[in-house]
């Protein structure tokens, strides 16, 4: 509307402090408590991440083991909690089905008082894989799965239930990697509303929930699903070339592209990239990562934008066999650390967060009775 | 911590534009689209202010029958949300209820596209009252409540299937200037929470249930609950006075006073203190009313803290034999409108919600192998 200002979104202004992420900070790029992102993705565990990102510190043996132990004793679901994921019909969204679960195990499982917040944020990264495969397969292939399978990582178990057989070496390790680029990322949409949502003193069970709405947006979480969208299409990178010259010539979006913060590259895409790649070789692939290569280099010919974490995520996936419906689960099974661990910052030093509005409405409007009405 | 900056909470901060209110802007006070709180409170429905909010301009009487019509039309129950409903015991938050249904609700009626926001918005509207007495009539009485009520509003609605019979003419009355003065208030956390989620281009569903849950936080709409919980345990004025006194002197938090934006007084709070006067006088209360009066004396005297909108809340619904629980969930019931209104306008003037922080962690850690950590 031409009378209203520019949304600017707080675009560069600054909502709090956090000592969680940097993302793209001048010379540190991305780090999750100091640590750099290449590093965590090259030799950590994601539960290892998981418990820097919750505890403040990376753990020693003894509780990484600890940890491990805990987080696959949390994957059972409750009765009451499945019986509502069979209410939900085949064909809904899969981020309704996240969010519904978290919500619905907020009332089997009130976080009672802020002293049990790392026990519900424990809980929560166990068993949000449950809950949507649980759905899934109930909802898609008619079977009730057992969610407690012995599986040592949270992305192996999620590939387990998902196909009812224990991943590949290359699937668990590559599932490791992505739900460790994807855990934390600073006062992005999602963790924004999960501080909001925390400011009020809500409860986790709230913050969560909250926050997986707000990723389940396109121009949010959605952006692998909507590259993969694009990119499954094109059966040759000269066709995808033709394509996005299209396509960017009718200046339609093109997902999967440049980042609200960063202005020259997204660190995370030549991680997940290069085990795109690996995992093409793997499957003989010889479309879809020419593909996506090729939509890369004319992107950042045509114009100068990058890939962000998810464009590659998008074929990685897809080599994995994983339905493109559950890409953007799969970010919140990841990014459930750091909403938990901004919830955490966000109670510790904790005002309300309650911004002004510029009022562009009408100055005072006179009351006309009912019948009076034109 | 000593060492992180003040948390602001965005505090005098724009977070973007709005028509729909002011609040305590100089010389306008609390109006929505213009029209003065104490106005609409005194004339309108709650429906006819719903229909203000939502699309732009106050009813002639065909667009507002039809709209009753409509309304009352989308009272009903899917069997799936009922199944839902009778999962979550009686001891659960009914805020998680309504979080709860909600986003069931999404599963079951997605919001495709956003032509259908109004839609949307209108069931929510509609079937919100029945999400949560369908729920607290089944856990707490076993019965299996009808929610396809004759009645004309939404409160009478909620008060009719809340009691198992129609509601008075009193009580249909303060519900309604109830919802009146609850439905919008700018930019509040909830509000915020809805706008956040709204900006990544989630859909309807999404962005109500993440709002109910900031305002299930006790710093928020809490707050009617919370002074309910103070005022019932005492028996006269004289001791309200004195605990309140003691409750200062060891600088308790009292709930209900106060706000964020109001700096002298909310506009709210003579409206609904009227009524619950008149209630007092209806149910022969000697108790109730005159200790509330002496609170807020109390607190003007001691603190200059004047009551908001929640605290003659408190007292009006209990004299309507509410239960302290559902306060809330009235809240959410005509907060509801706002919300949507507030998802309609970020929509229509769109940007990702996508603030910076500032970094208070480490510069750079260094990655010592898992063996070797301490």
């Amino acid at each position: 509307m031409a009378d209203q200002p520019v949304s600017t979104g707080l675009r560069g202004q600054s909502a709090g402090s956090t000592a969680l992420c940097t993302v793209g900070k001048s010379g540190a790029g991305l780090t999750y408590r100091g640590y750099d992102i290449h590093e965590l993705a090259e030799k950590a565990k994601f539960e290892e991440v998981a418990y820097l990102l919750l505890k403040g510190k990376l753990p020693n043996r003894a509780e990484l083991d600890a940890y491990l132990t805990k987080l696959k004793g949390l994957r059972g679901l409750p009765e009451a909690l499945k019986t509502v994921l069979e209410q939900i019909p085949k064909d809904a969204h899969p981020m309704d089905v996240m969010r519904t679960g978290a919500s619905m195990l907020g009332n089997l499982e009130t976080e009672q008082d802020f002293d049990q917040q790392q026990d519900v944020a424990d809980r929560l990264l166990a068993v949000l894989p449950s809950i949507i495969c649980y759905w899934y397969r109930f909802s898609h292939d008619g079977v009730r799965i057992d969610t407690e399978t012995d599986d040592d990582s949270v992305g192996g178990h999620f590939l387990h239930m998902l196909r009812g057989e224990p991943a590949s070496e290359l699937h668990a390790r590559v599932m490791n990697v992505s739900l460790i680029l994807y855990a934390e990322h600073e006062f992005n949409a999602s963790t924004f509303t999960a501080r909001v949502c925390a400011s009020t003193l809500s409860d986790m069970h709230s913050c969560v929930t909250g926050a997986i709405g707000s990723l389940r947006g396109p121009l949010h979480g959605g952006a692998n699903e909507a590259a993969m969208d694009m990119i499954e299409h094109w059966q040759s990178a000269d066709e995808a070339e033709r394509e996005i010259l299209g396509m960017l010539e009718r200046k339609e979006k093109i997902m999967g592209f440049g980042h609200a913060i960063y202005r020259e590259s997204d660190p995370r895409n030549a991680i997940i990239k290069e085990w795109s790649k690996q995992l093409a070789e793997d499957v003989g692939d010889q479309v879809l990562y020419p593909v996506s290569e090729r939509v890369e280099a004319v992107m950042w010919r045509e114009k100068k934008l990058f890939c962000n974490a998810d464009f590659f995520h998008a074929s990685a996936y897809h080599f994995m066999d994983i339905p493109t419906k559950l890409f953007t689960p799969i970010f919140v099974c990841s990014r459930v650390t750091g909403w938990a661990a901004h919830v955490f910052e966000q109670r510790e030093n904790n005002r309300i967060i309650r911004p002004s509005a510029d009022y562009v409405g009408p100055e005072k409007s006179e009351w006309v009775p009912l019948e009076e009405r034109p």
